[in-house]
């Protein structure tokens, strides 16, 4: 089969590998539909994640078809349709029994990481049964790729973290595709305000068409500004960090109102600088997480029932073997305007 | 009257005072019985808290008889007994309306700070219905000398907000008298281990004495291994930081396990290094907050009950206007042992 | 002044009635602009509520504008344009201090039941500061009748009670006015489903109108099997009693999913059946509810930030002067279509 | 191999049976070191659970060692030492997925019910890794029997669901076995008051001995007065039902405390008057459970920490062989004081 395969840092070729095969009775075989590309992908191509080994195959996220179940498998079978979780839960481990998936002693965040990946042909799901999700018949495929990552970790890390509630307000930093998930399903609650804030006037344009309230554009550096005065100088009850660098976390700590939560969704790279000798009163929290994918059957619900749509987000469709095109457009966002770009296998 | 007054930094005099009145009609005046020395107090004499203007009385725990009660005072009568909160709430604005007193509009942490505080023969407490709690017939002040401020200050900022639980696992840095309120009342919730870290031995031997299950004197800077081995490498799902300085919150960000939560509970003077490199993927909470006292009822019940007796954290004794004596024994407590020190007024 | 003043079972008159005057400093008199009649004013009139004292004013919701206030009122002044809780808080009571403001100890629901109350020209409203709401400059009063009692009663007892989530499926059993409402706020949190349940199709057609997803008219005694043909037989997550008579209690226990909470809402005048032979394993909560108003700063937030519009349940408008004629149109509401009247003082 | 087989309505024997075979790849044979008799199994002997069919092995308790490990069972292997919950998780559906195993689709309580038990020399454990804890090495087994169900039932249906925490007062109806439970995990949370009823004195006064700081014997009809006078007249925060007839739940309603939390354990026979009448306005929360073992994590390390002793809840010994005999001292537990009776296999 043909695969996008990461060969050392700044190297990658879509080429011919070797198809997966079952090496547990819980694996399943999917045969992609689609399939999508992730910051993070473009993270491990900067060699940034040195523990991924050359050879990998990337991606974590996508639609597709059972092609064979292991014997122990006893929810899907072959032809069934599948979301595919970015996170591999093992179902009995620690964690799992307590529903922190990304911390599976077996699994965790391991697609397209420590084993192979969706961007492929096909892939191979251990733990089948706790790791795929079944698709409705006429289900759109479409929408459901959002569902694999890019949702669940929008929802879970910024706006359940984030305690998002009626009549709140909101502050998300960073319009790019992870905000503006967190700026669909912080929706969800209703909140009185959300403020979405970046340096790009286009994804702040396209914030204001998917609900936020007020927008900031930072270019100008006097964000805490602009948000202090929106909110009548209290700050935000939540403030959602959807970048990954100490600047925007630090911007996050200047406007967070007392008792609010500063809720972390960037991978970051560097400490940031936890400002206590203001904040050590203020009565706030701060949380951190990988996407556990534990929200995915309330999102699927919610994406039935028409609460959320998030396919404004998705902006290029490529066909899986242009896939090193379609790396080249979502990588040059600032340029093409790439949020989710889809690959059809 | 006579009173503990703040000089300007390194300054203090016990001298005399104009005894206070009835300003406005929810004021009470109250006349101390006991009283104590906190921290914080040495804090704003070595000048850290420039707000506190000189010729400031200083204290804000204590408990005393009403001496006169404003006309709009419902709950209390000149001759209750009263335990004063260190935290004072108007009880009608936007953060009492949330129980968050601490940032009481009109209220907060002003005893000894914003306004004169409780070292003193007589106080004025403003919004006495919500600042005050009544003593029962018969009930022994001195150890509630402890619930004005450090036990609800422990309870909440270290033990709820760490959500303690049955069967977890709890590590407090600092085993100084609010560290060891954190060990009492961590110990409401039955967690399996408690460990208590600390650089003065004796402080904790009697963390041992009040049901530490385990200590770690950090003086060899290997307390983080010291802790990830007592845990078998999976760190502790909550960290109390009870001291206030960026090594010992560094520390809790260290033997955090995933999942876990570090409740702050120290008064910071800088910022601290957050190692979100390393934490963003941990599913860890980070909280802060100035006591809201709003457990003191709580605290009352359990302590009247006889689930806590903080009595063992008072080491010395002094009549109030031995109070110079008495800040300098608290304050030269790795020498003298002490831990609170009761002013009898 | 004039009054709608209770004159025992079945009797009522608009009649003059003395002016109320400040009797506390915490009082304030409150010249009414706006009013409204509740379903519990027809309950008083057909005798089920013997504590209420002929010669009683009734009404306990409304907005008005402040003509007096009490010396120890600190929040407001005359001229001040109010909203009134149809709870009343001491804000210093047990119960005050933990937010369960409906059972305060010198207030909870006293307007119009065991002090006089709202459908005058003039009230008094004890412990003003923790009892009104202040009206932003230039905000539409109408709306705002709304809050006083029908919006949080169906958002506490109903919405969070009864745990609406995200993608959860709701029955709401009852499309009467406090139906409605929670229905209104319901949508707070983007259930899946809400099912609204009713023998009146007109008041269905509304309920359709105003976001219910599916509508079961109960004139067959079906209402079960239809619910659990629309679950695929599992049930709702939240049933939402908005009756207040055994049989929609009872339809609530049937239509339940495993792990299900019931939400009381209605004014229960007997006992109703508990089928623990059958509930005993089902994971449910059950709850009941006087309102406490404590989300009222909430609502406020919603309806001015528009995400909550509860002006279609007003159908009426009256002169207070017609107050006898409100009566009969609100009484006779299968005939008149009418949910809420508004008098206009 | 033998075994207690029901025999159909008041009959059963231990006799030869089949030893179970490993009939799914997920499936574990246990062979049983412990075991013991519930509550549950009379009332199947009593006929009361017509689904139990004739030619079933009864019990759902034990501890043991595995004897053989399906193919798919990946955390244990044979010569591992065991406890056996007594719900079967799938840990794959809907409900085992939210933590809700009591309901899980393709388990939940099924053993000695749907399938043959544990009172055999060796029982099948379907979905082994999910339904099975391990035991440490030299760990004590005895204590270990009570947690396959009764410690796990008391405290996530008493304690959990009846929010037990630090200070509060609690009332469990019913010094049984499981009412003991309850009282020996509430003590997890250090209420202020655990009260204790029952009509039996023996059982009440080991209650006091393990930890009940008031027994109320209800023989005289008044057990409602006796507890409204020891909470001064106000009821209790906790009422925890333990027994499972009418009487024993209406006591609940009628000494639950505004605000309280009513937490059912009982399994009814029968439905119950609910007093909505008198509880519509009275904030209460009522709550049904089958026990989902999730805790089961939790209690083990509170064991392990000493946290709990339940093995003063052992009071009589029997082997296997003899367990008609441990039948009937069960079965009299009024004359023997019996409360559990262990089964040595």
């Amino acid at each position: 089969m043909k695969a996008l395969v990461y060969l050392g840092e700044g190297k990658k070729a879509f080429r011919e590998s070797p198809r997966p095969t079952v090496q547990a009775p819980t694996d399943a075989i999917v045969k992609l539909v689609k399939t999508t590309i992730c910051g993070t992908d473009l993270h491990i191509l900067r060699g940034d994640m040195p523990g991924v080994a050359p050879g990998r195959i990337l991606g974590h996220e996508g639609v597709g078809v059972i092609d064979e179940a292991g014997a122990a498998v006893s929810t899907f079978k072959r032809g069934d349709r599948v979301l595919i979780s970015c996170v591999t839960a093992c179902g009995t481990c620690v964690y799992c029994r307590k529903l922190m998936f990304s911390h599976c002693v077996h699994g965790g965040w391991i697609l397209g990481n420590q084993i192979d990946g969706t961007q492929a042909e096909y892939v191979r799901i251990p733990y089948a049964d706790t790791s795929l999700y079944a698709i409705a018949d006429g289900e759109d495929e479409e929408p459901l790729v959002l569902c694999s990552d890019i949702l669940p970790t929008a929802f879970e890390c910024g706006v359940l973290n984030g305690g998002v509630a009626p009549g709140s307000t909101v502050a998300i930093v960073g319009s790019g595709p992870i905000g503006l998930a967190a700026l669909l399903t912080a929706q969800f609650y209703s909140p009185a305000e959300i403020i979405m804030i970046d340096l790009d006037q286009k994804r702040l344009d396209i914030a204001k068409r998917l609900g936020a309230t007020k927008v900031v554009n930072s270019t100008d550096g006097k964000a805490q500004d602009a948000v202090m005065k929106l909110t009548g100088n209290v700050g935000v009850d939540t403030a959602i960090e959807a970048v990954g660098v100490p600047a925007t976390f630090e911007l996050c700590e200047q406007i967070i109102a007392p008792g609010g939560r500063i809720a972390n969704i960037g991978v970051h790279g560097k400490p940031v600088s936890l400002h206590l000798e203001k904040l050590w009163d203020r009565n706030i929290a701060i949380t951190t997480r990988l996407v556990d994918t534990v929200s995915t059957p309330t999102l699927l619900r919610t994406l039935r029932a028409g609460k959320v749509d998030p396919t404004p987000l998705i902006t290029h469709h490529f066909p899986l073997d242009a896939v090193v095109d379609a790396y080249d457009t979502f990588e040059r966002a600032a340029v093409t305007g790439a949020l989710k770009v889809i690959l059809v296998a």
